[in-house]
């Protein structure tokens, strides 16, 4: 069965219904797939298959011709940013004063989502990845790193890369060792709610990246996301030092063990900016801004494995393959005394951080602490699992052995305070 | 070299100097080992081999003869309450009024360390395990379902159990679904500071346990642990609903996507109790308080899996001989799908929680998720990951095949909101 973009179809299956507008999938490519449009906001990609009953309401939208709408406008004075796509869905809304819908990433796209733009900053936009978050791999933070390398390169004030909320925190912390003097502000931004519900982030958290990114007189890698429930402000985090802590709420990013950054003030209505504004809350003591030809350095070794200890952890899990480990104790980085023995016999890498989330790793408080790291453990002090995890992918393919606890004890990207 | 208990040593290990007083430890058994209370509070365990430099400094401190210095008073009125000891440092103290050592768990200790204990209960104490908390092994569940069996079939108004923190709230879930009706409140409580720090807050959640434990007119297995960094207050967790936060803050523990239950108020100045009380915030659906011969229903199925999904996650650590696994998903509980193939073969249970740990795990948003549950997923829903890699435990010792899936996603103890 063939869709047309803007058809309203009513899908049931597996004893659901669901009903919407068909909109062009941009993470489902497949023929038996379609993504529709929900009348609560919400995208949708259902596969067509036999178990599927798919009933078209004929009422189509009109899929507009947006291209006329908006003029790109070259403002003098404003900064200019490089905005990278790698897919999610800040970006995608469904128009419904003109009853079309659009999805594709382009600058016009953006700038008719959020015509504040053009009262912030000059957008240059680029598509370098279509995935939703959850299936970010490793390579994909390569891509990013280059497309950030290209942008940069290219001589803009900034750079913004649009992600899915997910896993952005661990592609944050990837570019940041990749590229440890960006030159200029990396900001990296998502949305939890896709920006045509009403009570979308998308508008706020992309303004506000982009002005981050365009004033902010310091280089380094960040996160731009909802201060709270409301609207008006966001945080900047360090790339190195925030996580998602909840799974739908827009306030989902929070800085661990670290303040977060900078307040961005960003009041907008009906498509016009009220006010806006930069407050430092812990100016970062990254490199000033300098515009620079950088050079990212993408090589790493994605084969480490990342075991949370718990009560009744099979010990057989230490036996792997990896290159090294990352392992979450528990409290200030405790492991369970019965699996000492097999820690201490392995001879590759193991970084200890807390399943706590927040607080530091602390392993000279008592003796067992003391005999993992007289055993070789590398104690991940105030780094998140994550971070941790990350970097010690790429510090495994730049450092030779013995070189590895020094380097992940040292401070590279803002990770260690 | 033989040590006794209240010498004052200095020992240099590994480049490190460590000087305190030797106290009688309750975890390192051998003899090589010693345990020395440093002056900052910290009890520190050493192991006595040829790199350690010891020196006895000969200020030797004087074993106090406590028993003669408090009188057990038994107070008409007050509840009875059994305090069930796990190990871990609440009751430990130096007495520096007496120059005398203590580390045994005795009532006549524990009212000594804490003498408001007389003005809130009538404790009768037993000690049920002796390990640090890290070291806790879904055996010593068992134990404590059973010890609290046995507390409860002898007529007391509460229980509470002292447990090192880093676990407890995994043996708190433990706990809560061996035993789904306990009669009467069951109340775990730890310290972050060891009793004889300046800024311990051993007393303040011990005496706000027993208070609980003998006034809260419900049923159910708690947490009470600080609420903020003041003294003053504490708040009662339910055991299935909480996550120890924080590596070392006082008010690790948190609500994780629910209110605590209640607000204990206790004001305490030289041993004497200045105010106290109990507030409901949120109070919990359990049975009424009701004093009844219990039974710990305490089969457990110990092979189960708990695997973290991230970017670079090695799919082989899903060919898993477990019986169960329960993986962390990012955001709404999302799988990479490169993933979904390898989980849809899998022919064990599995349950998909969030590692964002604050908010639900929602798999129908998008077609992969419901993919997953097509495969059989089971999602956690509310239940944090830990809560539900004991939840499971439990259940695979209890249901058949088929039942798993409708047990994990019935509320047994709370879990479920």
């Amino acid at each position: 069965m063939d869709f047309e973009t803007g058809e309203r179809v009513k899908i049931e299956k597996n004893s659901r219904n669901y009903e919407g507008i068909v909109i062009p999938s941009s993470t489902y490519e497949g023929k038996d797939y379609i993504t529709i449009k929900l009348d609560n906001g919400y995208n949708i990609g259902l596969k067509i298959d036999k178990g599927a009953k798919v009933e078209k309401l004929g009422k189509k939208a009109k899929v507009g011709k947006f291209e006329a709408d908006v003029e790109i406008k070259e403002t003098k004075g404003l900064p200019r940013i490089a905005v990278l796509s790698t897919g999610g869905t800040i970006a995608s809304r469904v128009d419904y004063t003109h009853g079309g819908v659009r999805s594709d990433f382009t600058t016009k796209d953006l700038i008719l989502a959020i015509p504040e733009i053009q009262e912030i900053a000059n957008i240059e936009t680029e598509e370098i990845g279509k995935k939703l978050s959850e299936n970010i791999d490793p390579e994909d933070w390569v891509k990013m790193a280059k497309g950030i390398e290209k942008g940069v390169n290219k001589g803009v004030d900034g750079i913004v890369v649009t992600h899915g909320t997910d896993t952005m925190h661990y592609s944050s912390a990837a570019v940041s060792f990749m590229i440890q003097n960006t030159g200029v502000p990396v900001v990296f931004v998502g949305a939890q709610r896709s920006s045509d519900r009403p009570s979308s982030d998308a508008a706020t958290n992309l303004l506000s990246a982009l002005y981050f990114a365009g004033h902010a007189d310091v280089s380094g890698v960040y996160v731009c996301m909802h201060e709270n429930m409301d609207d008006g402000t966001c945080l900047i985090h360090k790339g190195t030092k925030v996580r998602k802590m909840h799974s739908s709420r827009r306030d989902a990013f929070k800085s661990i063990n670290t303040e977060p950054v900078a307040r961005i003030t960003m009041e907008t209505r009906n498509g016009k900016l009220l006010k806006k504004g930069l407050e430092w809350i812990e100016k970062p003591k990254y490199k000033p801004k300098q515009k620079k030809k950088i050079s990212a350095d993408t090589k790493i070794e994605t084969n480490v494995a990342l075991l949370k200890m718990h009560p009744g952890f099979d010990e057989s899990l230490l036996k792997t393959k990896a290159k090294g480990i990352v392992l979450e104790g528990t409290g200030l980085g405790n492991i369970n005394e019965r699996y000492l023995k097999a820690i201490e016999k392995l001879d590759i890498p193991v970084v200890v951080a807390t399943q706590t989330v927040y607080g530091k790793v602390n392993l000279n408080v008592y003796e067992p602490g003391r005999m993992l790291i007289n055993a070789g453990v590398i104690p991940a002090n105030d780094m998140t699992a994550e971070t941790a995890l990350v970097k010690l992918m790429w510090v495994l393919a730049h450092a030779k052995k013995d070189e590895v606890k020094n380097m992940m004890s040292s401070n590279l990207a803002g990770e260690l305070e």
